[in-house]
């Protein structure tokens, strides 16, 4: 089966916005057994849309395109559709009642230019918009004139917002998909998600006892970005249950001690769910991560019953008044040392009353390093009720890589460390 | 002219990454005059590969492709590319050195499946990688057998990894694509970065000043995302300079209390250079922004000099240990309000001897709204050396959204506050 999805905007091709669309729709696509073979950014012109998604009913059997319902003029994507596959443009009066029932529940009164979106070509199926205006549409080309085949396709269109497009596909395009594309058989798929080991050595370490799985038609996949190595097991047929069920106990027998959570789970997400679980709160001191530690962990709902304080302490002055760092320390071994990552650690825990915490010092660049202590240094210390552990690493990269990589340290020596 | 884009990686077609190279690329070309006009991503596959490249022939002048340079068996782009146009791949000497020392530096044998990386078809002009194994590789195809017209195009492969992609490009295939292709006339681009005002309001200001100028041809965008709109002009030809800079003179003229900074500049890198250039300091108190106020100034090279101190206060009891929130304070108010924001920031100030803190407390949600107050309220504090405002905001938004239009909000206040 072939998918496309079609992104259209002139902010794409400026470069002003990222195509955050493109990833989101192809993981829910990919997680259900659907992968997109081909994905297309174009502008918000006439020409290229209609060539655009003239091309892809040559080939897909699933166009998926976004953007280009909203009310403006550079909403061309519905006209175009409907006049490409030779449809009428009927107004529906459920829609335009949604659009007049969303300005009156704000207080405004419908613009004049909204009634548009309440047009639908004939035979399209409406997907409703509890968060916006424009309804998503559907519809099933058939015959389709484009295809050499001539097999039918189907072609899907979503509003551009990603708030009105996510509930919009997880509530009614998935059904929609899943109905008219059955999978064949059962598809399974499962990501493991480690940190703390290359993928180099991930791959060493499975790659062997999966051998035979995946010739026999397991589909192995990785995903390495700084700090973070994610293994996905996918299988289909009527066995893919079975074969992922086994395959994942081997990858989490040779891999147990790298794994912290499963597939769209992040490593913040996971420890908030540890300590909430055990009733454990933790309070932390950065130096170099600069807050990325706390916004982390802040972007998780839940996370102020897990986090007392977090303290930014840059400055020495800053270390000593709200940590209690010793000038002495301070004076004998620097900032970025062993003795200080461990007194800001204990600092933390103690002033705030959190069962553990966390500290950070180093040297993120571009500048300050030594041959002693070169740029990427970085001490990451734990204070927990029985001890004080610190931990030296290097990370030599640019100074938001760096801080994303040493969170991700700091957060997993957290997680090795719960009883 | 016409550019286009291939981006390929099986792991895009998955939604396990997000294309960040599209929105670099196309940024990094439409601000110097060139739009690309398709963005294609494919799996690793060679026969996605192929097609995609032999389209992208058919239409562009310019055809640049990214990834597949590598030495894994995924790696399939520079042999395709050979075996499409009917080149020879000879190995370059100087590329095998660059590899062999760029493993002898790290103490490491060269692996001997990276000697692949040493190829390169015939005609080809190499791009050196200073950051990694792969070289770029750029070819005029003339004649072009895939065009109708029959012009010739260039094809231009570039390695995967950002570090390594991006000073590429800048140093290597932007003087080469200026080269190739110069513009017939000047082309002039300026984007004016503005917050605390909407895009509706933005157009509302502008457009009737700049209605005869665009009509003249002036390019004019907007970009909108939370808390921020920018505001693109660009021209081209012999008056372009003269047109951008008259028009830069009426958007700076109506929205210049808005305008924070100019291009790729964000709010807090021009924070961080006001602050610096004025020899003031800087302390935080988050609530609920977590974090993210730290985190986006800390991203800022330089900005240890202007942030002594922030301190995430998520409980009451951290308010009051570490900022000296009264207790009665919280009691008579609750954490939410205008006095314990202004006794957060005092707190900070204070403390950490800096010049201003800001300070930030709401309720970010999901939960934990009322009718008085509900979720996504939030006060803002900022005290200075004379005096403390506060300002409530509402912001309805999901939690991350949240928190960075509330750290846009706060930093934006400081900003308008600066002497």
């Amino acid at each position: 089966m072939k998918v496309e999805l079609i992104n259209t905007g002139t902010e794409l091709m400026l470069g002003r916005i990222l195509n955050t669309h493109q990833q989101w729709l192809c993981r829910q696509l990919a997680d259900r057994g659907y992968v997109v073979t081909r994905q297309v950014a174009i502008a918000d012109t006439a020409l290229d849309i209609e060539q655009a998604v003239r091309e892809a009913l040559t080939r897909a059997d699933l166009v998926i395109a976004t953007g280009g319902l909203g009310p403006t003029s550079d909403d061309l994507t519905r006209d175009l559709v409907a006049r490409l596959l030779g449809r009428e443009l009927r107004e529906d009066a459920a829609i335009l009642d949604h659009i007049r029932q969303f300005f009156d529940r704000r207080g405004r009164a419908m613009p004049e230019r909204t009634r548009v979106q309440a047009q639908v070509p004939a035979g399209a199926i409406v997907l409703p918009n509890p968060n916006g205006t424009a309804p998503g549409l559907a519809l099933e080309v058939r015959p389709n004139p484009f295809r050499p085949d001539p097999l039918p396709s189907w072609l899907v269109m979503l509003p551009g917002p990603p708030r009105e497009l996510r509930p919009m596909f997880t509530d009614t395009v998935v059904p929609l998909v899943q109905r008219v594309f059955p999978q064949d058989a059962p598809f399974v798929c499962r990501t493991f998600r480690t940190t703390g080991i290359p993928e180099s050595a991930v791959e060493d370490t499975i790659d062997d006892p999966l051998r035979g799985m995946v010739a026999a038609g397991l589909e192995l996949g990785y995903c390495a970005r700084p700090g973070q190595v994610d293994v996905r097991l996918a299988a289909h047929g009527v066995d893919a249950p079975a074969r992922v069920r086994e395959a994942s106990r081997i990858v989490t027998d040779r891999l147990h001690p790298w794994i912290y959570g499963h597939d769209e789970e992040d490593l913040e997400t996971a420890l908030i769910r540890e300590l909430t679980a055990r009733r454990l709160t933790l309070a932390l001191a950065e130096s170099c991560t600069g807050g990325c530690l706390a916004h982390r962990l802040t972007n998780v709902p839940g996370a102020s019953a897990v986090l007392l304080a977090g303290l930014v302490t840059y400055s020495n002055e800053a270390k000593q008044t709200f940590l209690g760092v010793r000038a002495e320390t301070l004076a004998a071994h620097g900032a970025v040392s062993e003795p200080v990552a461990r007194e800001m650690a204990e600092g933390a825990r103690t002033r705030s009353g959190a069962d553990f915490a966390l500290s950070v010092t180093g040297i993120a660049g571009p500048s300050g390093g030594s041959a002693e202590k070169p740029v990427g240094t970085v001490f990451i210390g734990l204070a927990t009720p029985s001890s004080t552990v610190v931990s030296r690493q290097l990370n030599p990269y640019d100074r938001e890589t760096f801080k994303q990589v040493t969170a991700q340290q700091a957060l997993d020596l957290l997680r090795r460390a719960l009883p």
